[in-house]
């Protein structure tokens, strides 16, 4: 379905794409997860991959694991800026800042990108930090309820979306160099705007994670010491283990992503209270929950017709406008148009 | 774990017994994922077991399947009041009231249980519409998605907790013989009063639902006509996944079950309603979701938690209040103790 675990095509888009490499080196900050599982898809697919991780214990395991990652920063930073290589920032959003001065003061006018789960936010973080950089955000859409290096694979991004920034004035030879690599890494790439990758994944991703804590929480009575949960718990089975999985998650990285996405976060559990009030009043008054249920059903469906969204491939010679429509659409991007 | 896949082992329990044959008949009403999931189990574990359904079209598919299974439902019930077998009805709520006016007429003072996902609004139908018959309140905790014959299994109740109606007065003989079909079924027995069932139920299996549903009708803006779910159905991965499955159950099953459970679910929306209140505060004011996200993960470890309760087994002399507070403790009870 993509170019999967060979090396970059050769690149026939973007108009203004003159001589770029075909196989271009990739610097990844951060060796949890996400970066872990970058290093090594990227590594699987050919590509010169180095990494630095703020964590001794991390760089030794990924070293252990035969992987070249330092705890070095600045070290790291500064290869990329000599090879010229895509810089990708695998961080939590508290850590950003910090981090990019890094990349101001060792690669400042490096090909940049990221992997956080907020695009906003990140894109002012660049600008007031590392303001010299080509940065294009990007944003691949896996992950488990586990963490750090040792949780990673190869493997996490097949088949999985990867947002790369779409906004008006992008850079287009870096935004086909993140393409690429979400390519190469096994994944579909979904060109979005920051503001409107930030709406859907409040949507999709942040309002699934607070749900779930609420419903943990209720359900074990957390706070309410009267409250003895042995018989809920007892009686817990799939339902309450899927719908409560990602409240396993580290709270640190779910606050980080959530409170990074303040704004549309509020606007989805709104939309979410709304709901929940009037199924409230339904079945306080009638008792009936028809409305709610048969709504519930009609989304699950949107979304499993969803998965059959024929793929595309571009020419690279589309509009930002037009690559943002194909994202809307729903459309996965599965390479360059031949 | 428990007695599995091998026929009743030779009762101990409970006081008054005498004489209860050590495998006895089984006859279910209703062959969907559990009536038709219960027929193979019993079956498998050496009971000699007949259903009834409404649907030819279930009926064939399970006599094609090799299993004994008519739509004349007062044969069947004529068949299990002449050979004292254990009546388990698997319907849902609504079709209640029918199914036990049929059991008064043709085998009136059966052994009668359920495995409907209620209890005090069974209690009642059955106390109104088949007042003789000896009935212990029956729920095992499995599903899936899926609904159907074809969807069930033999194994789909090994490992789950099968409620057995606790509550003070009930036929001890007819417990043991749900407890020892839960057994045989390789489920482990909960027991728990009929109210505190609901309660419980309410907190783990029918919110969940509740909630599944709300996020994938908000996720895929179900009812808003302006809003295009493109993008976010593109984006959404496993956290959306696991955290709206359910709400790909067949309405009507949901509906069934939550609106049976009305008075107890409103307590539980209520307090998912003030969690999911006092977060929004709390991001709207200090933008902080940290009590949220911290308080469902302590809730889901609560849960993980749980999983390790070691197992107990009962000598049926035992009162009602100590089985639910067997219950209460969340220790699953697994046969009969030697």
């Amino acid at each position: 379905m993509t170019a999967g675990s060979t090396a970059f095509p050769d690149r026939v888009g973007p108009p203004g794409v003159v001589g770029s490499p075909s196989v271009r080196a990739v610097c990844v900050v951060g060796a949890g997860l996400i970066g872990g599982s970058l290093v090594r898809a990227a590594e699987k697919a050919g590509h010169p991959v180095w990494a630095a991780t703020a964590s001794a214990e991390t760089a030794a395991q990924a070293r252990a694991d035969g992987f070249d990652v330092t705890t070095d920063t600045p070290a790291a930073l500064a290869r990329a800026a000599e090879q010229d290589a895509l810089v990708v920032l695998a961080v939590p959003l508290p850590a950003l800042p910090g981090v990019l001065r890094l990349v101001d003061a060792h690669a400042p006018t490096c090909r940049l990108t990221d992997a956080v789960s907020v695009k906003v936010a990140v894109a002012d973080a660049v600008e007031q930090c590392a303001p010299r950089t080509r940065y294009v955000g990007g944003h691949p859409m896996a992950g488990t309820a586990e963490s750090g290096w040792a949780a990673g694979g190869a493997e996490l991004f097949t088949g999985a979306a990867w947002v790369v920034g779409a906004d008006d004035g992008t850079d287009r030879e870096v935004w086909a160099d993140v393409a690429e690599l979400a390519w190469a890494c096994g994944a579909h790439v979904v060109p979005a705007a920051a503001d409107e990758h930030d709406l859907a994944v409040a949507r999709v991703s942040h309002l699934p994670h607070l749900l779930a804590a609420v419903l943990a929480s209720t359900a074990a009575g957390v706070g309410l010491p009267d409250d003895d949960p042995g018989l809920p718990m007892a009686l817990a089975a799939s339902s309450f283990a899927d719908g409560t999985r990602v409240a396993g998650t580290r709270p640190e990285l779910v606050l980080a992503m959530c409170e990074g996405n303040r704004e549309a976060l509020l606007a989805a559990v709104d939309e979410a209270l709304g709901r929940l009030g009037v199924m409230r009043g339904a079945l306080a008054s009638t008792g009936g929950l028809a409305a709610t249920v048969r709504a519930g059903h009609e989304g699950r469906q949107i979304w499993a017709a969803a998965r059959h969204e024929p793929g595309t491939r571009i020419t690279g010679d589309e509009s930002w406008a037009e690559l943002r429509a194909i994202g809307r659409a729903g459309s996965p991007v599965l390479g360059w148009a031949r």
